[in-house]
């Protein structure tokens, strides 16, 4: 295979499916009317080719679109990828990516996570054979002490990772260095008293301007990963960061359910939280969880795992991080459905769960490890 | 008004309305659930304040909301602002952001449009009191010399502005700087003949690391404006890259689509192409035309065209360039839903009109000169 091959569905009547593909085909690539497409280079290797159109293949009034492009198109790089793969077809009501394959010349583009699952279990000094219990500092606007003394806490009852709330967001360069030094400390005090390699991972939303100053004293702090928002920052803004320091990247999907949302349009959430953001670096994928606040299918939550994990050329696997929806009584449930590799990111129902969040860290971390 | 104030439209029963507006007020801010939100500064100061609900105010099955928010919780950037207003409410299915509203104090961080209608129009010499003519250079794949022709003869014929296409990358920062040379010199031939100020805006799509460098070209050749994609690069790196340079941002919509193509979810064109896009620095804001290939409402894209040029604090109006749809016999139509401060992006249908795109050109100008 040396092409770039992706699926669609479509949402129309039939009749208008077919005049629908090719109307996607020359969007993503030329352009221009159908007549007005020079023959030979242009026609042959820019436009994109209908690989097959299965009419109603999907269910009624939704067809199966797969077409193909040249890899020279993609240019390498994540932001033009976007622009082939679905850029102008994001305007259409009726067209869903939910898949593509790069040939592996292409693959070999993307340097994809850097820590990857192992890398990551590793940072952690996680359990082997047992899902990582990641939680959220939150909510913003308590005082910093009780975030120190909640970190302290969750580090000190055996949790895996603790990142910032995706609202914590400081003013300055300064406030930010102050803050995750604080947080830092207290997760350091937490796990010496467990004995573990609990992570602290700061969220990092700020300026374009400062985005690699706030990263680099994440560095400066000794922090060997951080929580980004690609949809806020950019996909590739947030590949480019990560790329360029060795921190573990945690993606958070602020901004993002807009593409997944009404099932008739936009990116299927495997691809968005799975495929893209692999490519994109991320070690670690928060992507809500069948059950919670945003309801996906067990089926979606699956492929997106499974788009995390596979193999795929060089690319390390990534960390399916389901969050929400999780309470104490369907640990078992949960660590089931995903299997050890998996981070359940519990933040709500963990705060909730008792006043001592240590021990009720103990608790999630002992349903985990029975499970 | 110290508050910044968003309105949404949810669509669910009526009964479920005001445990959805709870549930978007606590998303958005705290991320706990209600019984977990400390008094004091948390809930008075952090949780959004519910303003108002109107159940069925807009229709059978959809509300107006209003939320407030603390004006420091955007801690004065876009990143965080995205966080605050539709981060996680991004992923509802039933919650779109219809509008938003900033104290001056906020407003004030933001720069907003470095050229404006006024500066982008006196950086074409366009004709006082008439609407702007735009193309693209398009398709990808045709030799340059072509698109070089292309070039020559819009400018020769009286365009104002002409863009690359979103699909015109190259793959490294030499082909780019001999490409946009290459065009720029052909605009300035064209130009010279018709005696008038057209300007070329190269397309800027590259890896992270290497975006500064394609615009530093871009200034290096003497060009004036960029193009530049907000959601395939991020809108804030679309806004610092802007903000850096002295160029003229012109922004593509090229998949933003997904967050506007479905009524109920997402956000409403003219907060996303409008107000955020303004917000984050553009001069031109490029956006699906009635009628075109991707089908807004009249109403919509009045609304897109007003919020890009209505008085916004200090922010300088942008220039609302329409895209698709707008064939040589609706000009005037369109000059006359538009008005003279607008720029029409006219590619296909130029490129169509007939085998001479100088004189095309020329007829096309003259419509919009007469309309």
């Amino acid at each position: 295979m040396d092409r770039i091959r992706a699926q669609y569905e479509l949402h129309c009547p039939p009749t208008a499916a077919a005049p629908l593909a090719e109307a996607v085909a020359h969007e993503l690539t030329v352009e221009i009317p159908p007549a007005l497409v020079p023959g030979g280079f242009v026609r042959e290797q820019v436009l994109a080719r209908t690989e097959s159109l299965g009419i109603e293949a999907l269910g009624e009034a939704r067809h199966a679109l797969e077409l193909s492009f040249s890899a020279p198109l993609a240019n390498r790089q994540i932001p033009q990828l976007l622009n082939l793969l679905f850029g102008n077809a994001s305007m259409y009501p009726g067209v869903r990516l939910v898949g593509f394959e790069l040939p592996p010349a292409l693959l070999d583009a993307f340097a994809g996570p850097r820590f990857g699952i192992a890398g990551v279990r590793e940072l952690c000094c996680a359990t082997p054979g047992k899902a990582l219990l990641a939680s959220a500092l939150k909510p913003r606007g308590i005082p910093l002490e009780q975030h120190e003394a909640n970190a302290e806490a969750f580090a000190a009852g055996g949790g895996d990772i603790l990142k910032d709330d995706q609202n914590l967001v400081d003013d300055s360069q300064a406030e930010f260095a102050h803050r995750i030094d604080r947080i830092a400390t207290a997760v350091e005090r937490g796990r010496e008293r467990a004995g573990r390699g609990t992570q602290y991972f700061p969220h990092v939303a700020a300026p374009f301007e400062e985005l690699r100053h706030r990263l680099e004293a994440v560095v400066d702090r000794g922090l060997r990963g951080v929580l980004l928002s690609p949809h806020v920052l950019g996909v590739d803004t947030a590949r480019g960061l990560a790329a360029e320091f060795d921190l573990a990247f945690m993606a958070h999907p602020s901004f993002s359910g807009s593409y997944t949302v009404r099932h008739e349009a936009g990116l299927a959430p495997w691809v968005l939280w799975g495929q893209l953001w692999r490519l994109a670096g991320c070690d670690l994928s928060v992507f809500p969880n069948r059950g919670g606040r945003f309801d996906l299918s067990d089926e979606d939550t699956a492929r997106v795992a499974d788009a995390l994990r596979r193999p795929w050329g060089a690319l390390r696997p990534a960390l399916p991080t389901p969050a929400g929806g999780m309470g104490f009584d369907n640990i078992p449930r949960m660590v089931g459905r995903y299997g050890p590799d998996t981070a359940l990111l519990i933040g709500g129902a963990l705060l909730g769960h008792g006043p001592d969040l240590g021990a009720s860290t103990r608790e999630f971390r002992a349903a985990i490890d029975a499970a």
